[in-house]
């Protein structure tokens, strides 16, 4: 099969940043299914792993990466349960395996769900990797809920990008939340309204500019940009009995202790924690991907994707990845097949 | 009225690091109910307040102290509903307004609840403070329900102190958590089973002991010592999509990011969050403390009392306070008047 990959980490500018090359198409055992992909979409995660997962090292065979996939289940493994050859899936999959960038995955069938109906493959190709994120910040990790905090308000840093895009609907629509967000071009701010979001931000004069919109402390914050910068502000803008999630990781050592007056809560989300630890509820993401996938057919979501590429070739994935490197995309990049 | 407090904060065994003084008797206006205090209990808050509030200055007046009491409510201010004079109340109090340790005391009704039946005053006066304490860090803070999380573990470290000994029982008895609960002596030991705690490990060979008793990680871990000093423990042993929580505060910056992977979410308890910023609310105080006496009054739950001294006296609150500071305390000591 045709798949693309890299064996060794470089700019992506460079002219073997990525290269197409032929490997196996691999055979389904147990629980995990095959399937022939039609679209696949980039995000922050891609970049990051080919910059780092092959520093000063050249590997034997090419890396294949990319974590977000929609596409025909071509073949089985002999403990699948949930679906059959021929039905059509999304995913993001499992960052400790082979990605989406290739004309065959693999994938655990407990982390998949049924594409959603009426989208086309790039449309529902933009949705499962942030869904999940977005899902799971707000509902497993917050524990947010219609009943407990409907009208309650939450900010969200950089509310523009693939997450962002989706989270700022989750939060409106299925939570009930006030939501604020950070934008600071037009087209950015344009975009957050459509989603949804309630107010627009500009995160240049956080700190002002929401006691200008009347919300000088928020109930919820998430972070989509950067967990130590934004550190004394987030603790300034937290109500008490707040709570604070990231998915940004932090290079820095936190003062934690700043948000103990408040009694405040700080949540890590990172989408590929269930998968990656096989954890026991794992199956939880095939269940939000179909409700994600309902949401999607009766309306109440819409699809983030605003980019589609043509091909699965080398220099859409460079145009994809150095989009994304730029800082300046809005909501999702597709490349259909 | 007769009140005890300091004006210098002293080590404990110095003569005047408590003394005994006259002063008014407040009046109660707005939702301020007049309390004639019957018995109170000490906390490690007291001893915090004590050794740091009046350092290198001598206070005009003694600063009166103490955070837990039993009473009747002798007046109520023009707009308390809950109370009336006569009723028989507990509470913990506000950490910025003056304490109980004296005949009478003011205290917002939407932060105290009535006293449990069938209880001695010096039972009820152990519980207000650990059981808000408790209840909240479990239920509003981590967000725990017997719905959700049923049959998973928790781990406290520190379980036979005062906020240890009813989180014990509301883990065990409200959440139906199995619960591994750290102790190091045959006192401590029995005193946690006798709570309900499942397991008993030795803080000294943490990760080892549990590991033997079948629990190598858990789903929650509740920290009553050191932040700080049991962060990497912590660490390990929490399970993917954990939840850490803590009372004791860190005077050390943390790697947050050491939970990232594992999307772990980590909450601060602070008692007095709700009356020091007079959130919206703080009523639920009123409610947490009601429902507590409802449990005590059924049997579900026990007092956490084993040291009763009698008289509000400078050598009994000496003698309290020596106590806790010797981080030896079992359960709770109370001062009945």
């Amino acid at each position: 099969m045709k798949a693309i990959g890299f064996k060794t980490s470089l700019a992506i500018k460079e002219k073997d940043s990525f290269i197409a090359f032929e490997t196996q198409k691999p055979e389904p055992k147990g629980k995990d299914i095959l399937v022939k992909i039609a679209a696949v979409s980039v995000n922050p995660v891609d970049y990051k792993v080919r910059q780092n997962s092959a520093k000063d090292t050249v590997l034997k065979t090419p890396k294949i990466i990319g974590w977000d996939a929609v596409g025909t289940v071509v073949a089985v493994g002999n403990e699948v349960t949930l679906f059959k050859t021929g039905d059509q899936v999304f995913y993001a999959g499992d960052i400790t395996r082979s990605g989406s960038n290739a004309e065959y995955q693999l994938v655990d069938e407990r982390i998949v769900g049924r594409r959603p109906e009426g989208l086309t493959p790039e449309e529902a190709a933009a949705m499962p990797l942030t869904s999940l994120t977005a899902w799971e910040i707000l509902f497993d990790r917050m524990r947010i809920s219609a009943e407990k905090d409907k009208g309650k308000s939450i900010l969200m840093i950089g509310g523009a990008g693939g997450v962002g895009s989706i989270a700022i609907q989750l939060a409106k629509k299925i939570a009930g939340l006030n939501v604020i967000v950070t934008a600071s071009r037009p087209e950015t701010t344009e975009w957050c309204k459509e989603m949804g979001a309630d107010v627009v931000v500009n995160h240049k004069d956080l700190l002002n500019q929401m006691k200008e919109a009347g919300y000088p402390q928020v109930d919820f914050i998430l972070d989509f940009v950067n967990t130590n910068s934004y550190w004394d502000k987030m603790v300034e803008l937290i109500k008490p009995q707040g709570h604070i999630a990231s998915i940004t990781g932090s290079a820095d050592p936190v003062v934690l202790n700043d948000l103990k007056t408040k009694s405040v809560s700080f949540s890590w989300e990172f989408m590929f924690t269930r998968p990656m630890f096989q954890t026991e509820d794992m199956i939880a993401q095939h269940h939000i991907l179909n409700k994600v996938a309902a949401l999607l057919e009766n309306g109440t979501l819409k699809s983030t994707l605003t980019n589609t590429l043509n091909g699965l070739t080398v220099e859409n994935l460079k145009d994809a990845h150095a989009l994304l490197e730029s800082g300046k995309a809005i909501g999702k990049t597709v490349i259909k097949f």
